[in-house]
């Protein structure tokens, strides 16, 4: 099955690149420390195969970095590159939304209160914390730095799916 | 490919309900408004068969609604549940992520600067934004009142499953 939704959905776009089975739970582990393959196929229980592809896929697309620790032996570790590590919110969103609806064990607290956290949303440039009406969504009109997510995208990007995303683009609302 | 992770930590049970293919952006469709199966199948562009399945999976899981909106002729509608409401973080987190890293062509502002907003972590009982030192985990004592989800998963939960997720408890974070 492709990966491609055809839209310019941001979030679209942001599940074309971790929205496959195993691959949040993969970013998961390598947000506590960097781990090498065998670590990961401990703690995450997927089958080696599958997970070599996810680590592959997120190398190619600037997520994840392997990184060697040792020159003899030779011995590699994989680590989060800084959009990588970006992705702990994606991580404590889904992580919350979990604590709060289902039967899981663990959950995201203030140390000082032990009260479980929600998410909020900031503006850096205004310094304050927003309330729901004063967020909406934008079409952007800036070129971003490309990164090599985008380069990759961007190198894969026939003329069909550029037309699909265009037409898709009144669709791409959140 | 089973949904279960065979995990303790609620980012993969949350992975177990919305993390295939096509489910977000349905999620993400109906934070809008209510939507006809047939408006669903033209705005996401999803095959219909996958389209019905995802729909039913959610609504026995408590995260969708089917609503009758008129009765003659007889004619119904998909409403998110108020959990599944909550999921709006998670699709913001997933969008503030791709605006900034990769070439979608929406972004999410600060209406009064137009400037791309950040997440953030509150504390509603302290009324406090919280910095990343403030947060952590913890293994929950307290019994959650059960939803549609909840009840879901404990009814296909074998004893196998819970050895795994027992076993799974100390790789649960994230």
């Amino acid at each position: 099955m492709s990966r491609d939704y055809g839209q310019v959905c941001p979030m679209a776009l942001s599940l074309e690149i971790v929205g496959e089975r195993w691959t949040l739970l993969i970013v998961r582990d390598l947000l506590r420390a960097p781990r090498k393959f065998q670590d990961l196929i401990e703690s995450l229980g997927a089958p080696p195969g599958l997970l070599s592809r996810r680590l592959k896929w997120l190398e190619e697309r600037g997520i994840v970095e392997r990184r060697m620790y040792s020159e003899h032996p030779p011995r590699a570790e994989y680590v989060l590159t800084a959009s990588g590590g970006e992705l702990r919110d994606v991580v404590r969103a889904l992580t919350i939304w979990g604590s709060k609806h289902l039967p899981g064990e663990r959950v995201l607290v203030h140390t000082r209160c032990e009260h479980p956290i929600e998410v909020a949303y900031r503006c850096a440039r205004c310094d304050e914390t927003l309330p729901p009406s004063d967020i909406a969504y934008r079409m952007e009109s800036t070129a971003k730095t490309p990164t090599p997510a985008i380069t990759m995208i961007r190198r894969s990007t026939s003329r069909t799916a550029v037309r699909r995303r265009k037409g898709a683009a009144r669709k791409a609302t959140a």
